[in-house]
């Protein structure tokens, strides 16, 4: 705990009417332990870490007085948004303030004539997504959790999602941030246009900076025109090979789906409990696929394309969905994964590799193995067009995670050795800071921290994110308040 | 001219077998009179800039011995490409070393199974393009001067071309950099996977970065399958209103062609001179649409799509190619402009802004008033679609240049007090050096320098370049030797 004589004055000076920034509201400077609570913990398994106070400004200016305050006092911060991370980006792991961006959720302004929106980071990925569409675009990134998650939470992970093949991550649509620094500067990144090359791309450095280098205050995002038809199939196969087969054939092709999902046959299974098909006897591996633009006999026309490139690899018929409720039945297959995995293991450690495409089945095959030798079942499944894989350790008893971690750490390192990445969409944050040396070298994480240092000179943004502790700190910042 | 000792030192540290990095063959050390001239200019009208010394690398370890022996004697260097680039990023400002990378141009591989390649920086963007075509795959990045550009100066200069519209620029197709610091490391940022966001993206701050911050030795792209068929089409509007109009009124019907070109009046009629088509009288601008797509009988229907989408804004008929004859002749209409324009008015100063689509009408103006106060015609062109611009003063006598520039200083502040840029695609450089702060602010600005220092502490890399010259060294960098 720190100092409560501190943590009295900091608060004292965010509600101050004198002072940098704009003072806070008494209500928005929360210290009691049953607001705290809350701001302490994420989706991401890694404990409870609780901040010293909750802050909840409502504007850029607010922002500033709160990275004022906390310089001062030399307080961590730590930008919190939805809490639907998976790698404990969000965590407050050295306590002080959590900022939470909750209250800015406002959409400033969709701009149909040059296809941009400004909104504030609080807005809810999924309302964005259905407010633009009704001017006729269209915000392509669909991390899972949309109906929650936080468009500035996306931004500091750079997320994506299955439709990132055809439509790239987050970082495609960004366009210009307004950032408040933690040395007072509100700088404004990047273009209002949809090309312009003047400087330093200061925006791309702070999209996936994960909230170590400043707080996200506005976002200038890029829409697409919404295309208007979408067709969807599901073709099982024998194999993870056989589908991989399959689906090198579709982009060989020159067809980009907009969704390539690949299931393993341990996914498949765990899908099959609660589908509406009975898969075939054989079945080791299914892929779904989505096509999509604006002329409904040609999306149509291009998924049947699809089916008849998958057809010599696939097991049995390839389903087309015909109408909204066959696509929809094809979804919930695929969205009722997770909870049926939890029927057959009720714990699960869930990773989010990436390989070069054509390593898939060699990672599919090492991750199994990898989980056989740590006697654990391990489910694969993800975005195979991109090679986006989620690989789940499934356990049962809580006693048991330390072997899981171990798994996990050799299947991070395989997928390195293979050419990939410790994270394909979720973030290094809490989770993988151990990790991130191993594939990116010492000499490249050292440079990091120095531009790090550039932004943040008094370290107080997102502390313990991203980078290894060093070596002395160890230990103490990874525990929680379990 | 700097010490001849020093020089000398230099060059023979260079040719050493011993020390940091390789050593270079002695007649790659270059440093005879005609052998600097060439390397002193480049394609953007600012004059010759002579380097000390001309250097010829041929692997990542010579570079790095290259940018140690420039550490060491605190000599300039400037990374150089092909010397087409418009902005001046290339101009051995300060002398010093002028780091060729010419004969690093060696494709390394090509993998349709990733759909990704690797390359070294001097590879000719056409040639590349032409080799990745023979495996059924794509580098849609198409820079004016992609016949001589180099691969590794579209990377420093974030290139663009028409295709950015539906494709984007240089940027979205760079997964990962090996680079050459003046530091030391040898860096591999990025990845050679599609999706991968752990740690800063540091690729991307690399890119666009005109050789401030280090050199590039080999760069990881990511290809697309090869669209098989493109139909093209040229529209002849009174107006660029009507023009704007009609561009509107595709995206919103939400068709993405690859390119849509407009041209100005005066661009138009200078056209008009070896065009095989008579224009209508009241011509006053018009747009060069292409769609593409794997279907022929599907891009040419959305060609078609286009053609009555805009029908009713047209001046007369919309020509479509039916052939690849047709196809030829439109875009010999668009590539013989510059050297039309030259007919008109011998010398001509190039800009290349972007606005905000919807103020395209009003920049249009704005130049063209601009330009009539100081008594030049003003032709603008560009890429409609995303905001890009190039508005071309047109003058007759070396003499009027500084009126030109006059001119130029006010089109510029006029892209940014519309919401948009100093530069879309050509890069800072030397030529917009002065007007960063105009666009971005001194506290952007200096943030950007502090950031240069974490890669480049002694200040050797590409000096004079993006950043305006500190207040007491005006003047004299700006100076070339004409």
């Amino acid at each position: 705990m720190r100092d409560a004589k501190i943590l009295a004055a900091a608060a004292a000076a965010l509600r101050e009417p004198a002072g940098p920034g704009a003072a806070l509201a008494p209500q928005r400077v929360q210290a009691e332990p049953e607001q705290l609570e809350p701001y302490g913990r994420d989706e991401s398994d890694l404990g409870t870490h609780l901040p010293d106070l909750v802050v909840l400004p409502e504007s850029a200016a607010e922002v500033q007085r709160v990275l004022a305050v906390a310089a001062r006092h030399r307080l961590p911060v730590t930008p919190i948004g939805a809490r639907s991370g998976r790698s404990g980006g969000a965590l407050p792991l050295a306590g002080g303030i959590a900022l939470s961006l909750e209250r800015m959720n406002r959409i400033l302004d969709i701009r149909p004539e040059d296809l941009t929106a400004r909104v504030q980071p609080g807005v809810v990925t999924g309302v964005f997504q259905a407010e633009v569409e009704k001017h006729g675009l269209f915000y392509p990134p669909d991390p899972n959790s949309l109906d929650m998650c936080f468009l500035g939470g996306n931004v500091a992970e750079n997320a994506g999602g299955p439709r990132a093949l055809k439509y790239g991550v987050t970082r495609e649509y960004v366009l210009g941030l307004e950032v408040a620094l933690p040395t007072g500067e509100l700088l404004r990144t990047g273009k209002q246009t949809i090309k312009g090359v003047a400087g330093y791309d200061l925006t791309a450095l702070f999209v996936g900076s994960e909230g170590t280098l400043g707080v996200v205050t506005e976002i200038t995002f890029k829409l697409l025109p919404r295309p208007r038809h979408v067709s969807t199939a599901l073709v099982v196969f024998r194999s993870v090979e056989d589908a991989a087969r399959a689906i090198s054939r579709v982009l060989a092709a020159g067809v980009i789906p907009r969704v390539l999902e690949l299931l393993d046959d341990t996914a498949l299974a765990a899908c099959a409990r609660t589908a509406p098909y009975k898969f075939p006897a054989d079945a080791g591996a299914a892929v779904l696929i989505e096509t999509d633009g604006n002329d409904e006999e040609q999306v149509f026309g291009e998924i049947v394309r699809v089916a008849e490139l998958v057809q010599a690899d696939a097991s049995g018929e390839v389903i087309v969905a015909q109408n909204e409720a066959q696509r929809r039945d094809i979804w919930e297959t695929r969205k009722k994964l997770s909870v049926n995995l939890r029927a057959l293991h009720p714990l699960k450690l869930s990773e989010d590799i990436a390989v070069p495409r054509s390593r898939i089945p060699e990672m599919v095959r090492r991750t199994r193995e990898i989980g056989a030798r740590h006697g654990f079942l391990v489910a694969t499944y993800g975005h195979a067009g991109d090679g986006n894989l989620h690989a789940n350790v499934l356990f049962d008893r809580e006693e048991d995670r330390p072997r899981v971690e171990a798994a996990v750490g050799e299947i991070l390192h395989a997928a390195v050795d293979m050419g990939g990445t410790i994270t394909g969409e979720h973030g290094v944050g809490l989770a993988k800071r151990d990790y991130l040396v191993y594939e990116q070298g010492e000499a490249q994480v050292a440079l990091q921290r120095r531009l790090k240092a550039v932004f943040d000179p008094l370290g107080i943004m997102n502390p313990g994110k991203i980078f290894p502790e060093p070596e002395g700190a160890k230990g103490a910042a990874g525990k929680g308040v379990e």
